[in-house]
C-alpha cells in the first residue's frame, strides 16, 4: 500500500451560466505530497473517497449564488473543489469514534482523499457492514434520495391505496423510488422518462403501471390524458416547466404535488411559460417543496422499511457507476442532460 | 304592497372570451305575470332578493367550461340567469322552516323574485336579526368571503406571532378581513392595491403596517424588497402572475402561500411567465388552493370570532353597494377591472 499520494480534486472554474459543462470543472493533481496517516494525539482521522454521489442540486450550487438558490445550499467556491454525498473509507484513526478500516458516508469533497479533524467528524456515518448492500446505496437508496423520496412521497403527498400517481424522471435516483413506493402503498403508478431504455425499466423492472418516453410525445397534456383517463391525486415533480404545466392540468381535485425539483428550468435564461397555475386554486391542490433534512427524525423508519423490503425483494434500485474521478465532470455533465440510467454514482477507488 | 310582478333577471348572453363586459349580460324583464303568493299545501316559499354578491369568480363561470374550471363550480348557461350568494327576505311562505319576513341568506340567481320548492330551501341559511349587523354583512364579512378568509388564513396559513404578512387585492372582500385576522395575530401585514385610495384605506382602516399601490410600482420585486427586507413568511394569493412571481422571490424558508385566487390571469388569452416557481423548492414552501367549504365545520368558531371582533371594534367591513339590479351587470365588470372599494354588492331592492 502506498504511504504518500498526490491528492487529485475536482476544481470547479467559474460559477456557470446555462447548463454546467465538463469544461466548467478541472481535475487537479496537488503539486504537494500527502502522507497517509494522521498525527498521534491529533483526534483526526484520514479517508479515502469511494463512491460519490452525482445529484441534480450540484448544477445548481455551480451558478452564481442568489437569495433564492441560497436558501437551498451554499454555492460552490470557484477555485476550490465542489461537494456532494460520498462514501469513504478511513484509512488511519486518531479519533476513538472511528477505526482503520471503518466505511462512512456523509458530505465530502470530490478529491481523493482528505484528512478529517476531530470537530469535523460529525458529517459522517459510520455504516455498518452486516448489513448486506453495496457499498453504493449509501448515496442512494439508503442515503439522501432515499431519505427523499420516502419523505416527499409519504409525508409529503399523503398517499391513499387505489390513488393515481405521476413520477417525472421516474428512473432516477429518487424518482425510481417514489414508484416503487407508490406501488408498495397500492397506488396506480405512471412514469415519465427520456429514453425507451428508462420506460422499460420502469415498466419491466419497477414495476410502474405505464410509462411515456417524454421525448416522443408532442403533447404532454394528451400523455397523461391517455395515462390517467380520471386524472392525477399525486405528482412527485422533479422535472417543473412545460411537463408541470400539464400536470396541473390533468391533476384532480384535492391534489398534492411533491416538489422535489425542476430540474428542466435550473439552467434556463427563460423559464418555461407554466399557463396553468389558477389549477392550484381551483383544485383545491397543495404544492410544497421539501428538503430530505426535514425527515431526518423518521430515518429509523425509513431505514428498516427499505432495508426489510430489499430482504423480501419487494425493492430494488439501479446504478449508473462511472470509474475514475476523472469521469467525474462528463458523469456529472450527463446527468444534467439525462444521460445516466438510474442513480448516477462515481467510483474513486476499489474499496 | 304589489300582488303581483313581471320578474326581472340578468341573463348571461353567451360564454365570453376575455374578461367580461358589461354587454356580456342582459336585463331581462319576464313577459309573465307572477303572482307574490305560494300555493297552500305546496311547502314552497317566496323570496325576494335584497342583496347580491360580486365575487371573482363570477367571471371565470361566465366563461366556456373545462375540467379546470368545472371542478370549482358549474358554468353559468347561456341565456339564462348567472347566480351567486344573495340575501333576501321570506315574503309568502308554505314551508314550515321559513316564515313570512325571514331574512335569508345563500345561493340566489341575479333576479327579482323566486319561488323556492320545498326541496330547494336547503341552499338557505336564515338570519338572525337579533345579531346587530347589516344585512349585507351576510355577502361579505359573515358570507363566503369571511369564511375564506378565515380558513384561508388560519387554516391553509398556519400563522405565528411576528411572522410577516403579504396580502395581494388586500381592500377586497376577503383581503382586508385577511390583513385585520393578521393585525389580530400579531402579524406584520403589508398590502397592495390598485388605487391610492385603498391604500390609504388599507393604512388608516385596516391598519395595515404598510401597502402600495401596484399599478405605481415599475418592479413588484423592489417593492417587496422595500417593505420585507426579512422576506415573506405568508402570502396571501389574490392575484396571481406577476405578483406571484415577485412574492416567490421575496418568501422565506418555510413560508406558505394560501391560494384564494389569480384574478389578475383568468381572462387572459396567454397567462403571465412565473419564473420562479423553482423557488417553491429552493424555500420549501408550501403553496396550497383551498375553498371555503372545507370550512363550513369551522363556521360557529368563526362566527363567533368575528362578531365578537366587530362588537369590541376590532374588525371593521368596507362595502361598495351599489343600487339596482339593472347596474349589477356593470358593478361586476367593475370589480374585475378593480373598480370597487371594498366588498361589492348589488342592492336589488329595499328592505
Amino acid at each position: 500500500m502506498e504511504t504518500t499520494v498526490k491528492n487529485k480534486q475536482v476544481i470547479l472554474r467559474n460559477y456557470v451560466e446555462g447548463t454546467p459543462k465538463e469544461s466548467d470543472l478541472m481535475i487537479v493533481t496537488a503539486s504537494d505530497i500527502m502522507e497517509l496517516k494522521v498525527k498521534p494525539g491529533s483526534g483526526a482521522m484520514l479517508v479515502k473517497n469511494l463512491y460519490l454521489s452525482c445529484d441534480p442540486y450540484i448544477g445548481i450550487l455551480m451558478r452564481e449564488p442568489t437569495p433564492s438558490t441560497s436558501a437551498l445550499l451554499d454555492a460552490f467556491v470557484p477555485g476550490k473543489p465542489i461537494y456532494g454525498f460520498g462514501v469513504s473509507k478511513v484509512i488511519a484513526s486518531d479519533n476513538p469514534g472511528f477505526a482503520e478500516g471503518d466505511f462512512v458516508h456523509g458530505i465530502v469533497d470530490w478529491e481523493e482523499y482528505r484528512i478529517i479533524k476531530a470537530t469535523g467528524s460529525g458529517r459522517f456515518t459510520k455504516i455498518d457492514i452486516n448489513i448486506d448492500v453495496p457499498l453504493t446505496y449509501y448515496t442512494g437508496i439508503l442515503g439522501m434520495p432515499g431519505l427523499t423520496a420516502y419523505g416527499g412521497f409519504f409525508e409529503i403527498c399523503s398517499p391513499k391505496k387505489g390513488e393515481t400517481v405521476f413520477v417525472s424522471a421516474a428512473s432516477g435516483a429518487v424518482g425510481q423510488l417514489v414508484g416503487q413506493f407508490a406501488k408498495l402503498m397500492g397506488c396506480y403508478v405512471v412514469g415519465s422518462a427520456g429514453s425507451k431504455q428508462k420506460v422499460d425499466l420502469l415498466l419491466n423492472k419497477f414495476g410502474f403501471d405505464d410509462a411515456f418516453n417524454y421525448k416522443e410525445e408532442p403533447d404532454f397534456d394528451s400523455a397523461l390524458k391517455r395515462c390517467f383517463p380520471k386524472g392525477i391525486d399525486i405528482y412527485f415533480e422533479n422535472v417543473g416547466g412545460k411537463m408541470l404545466d400539464a400536470v396541473l392540468l390533468n391533476m384532480r381535485t384535492s391534489g398534492r404535488i411533491s416538489v422535489c425539483g425542476m430540474i428542466s428550468q435550473y439552467h434556463l435564461e427563460t423559464r418555461d411559460l407554466v399557463q396553468n397555475l389558477p389549477d392550484i386554486m381551483f383544485k383545491r391542490i397543495r404544492m410544497q417543496g421539501f428538503a430530505c433534512y426535514e425527515f431526518n427524525d423518521q430515518k429509523p423508519k425509513f431505514l428498516e422499511f427499505v432495508l426489510s423490503n430489499i430482504k423480501e425483494d419487494k425493492l430494488t434500485y439501479v446504478e449508473d457507476i462511472v470509474e475514475g474521478l476523472e469521469n467525474g465532470p462528463a458523469a456529472l455533465v450527463g446527468l444534467l442532460h439525462g444521460r445516466n440510467v438510474g442513480k448516477q454514482v462515481i467510483k474513486v477507488s476499489r474499496e
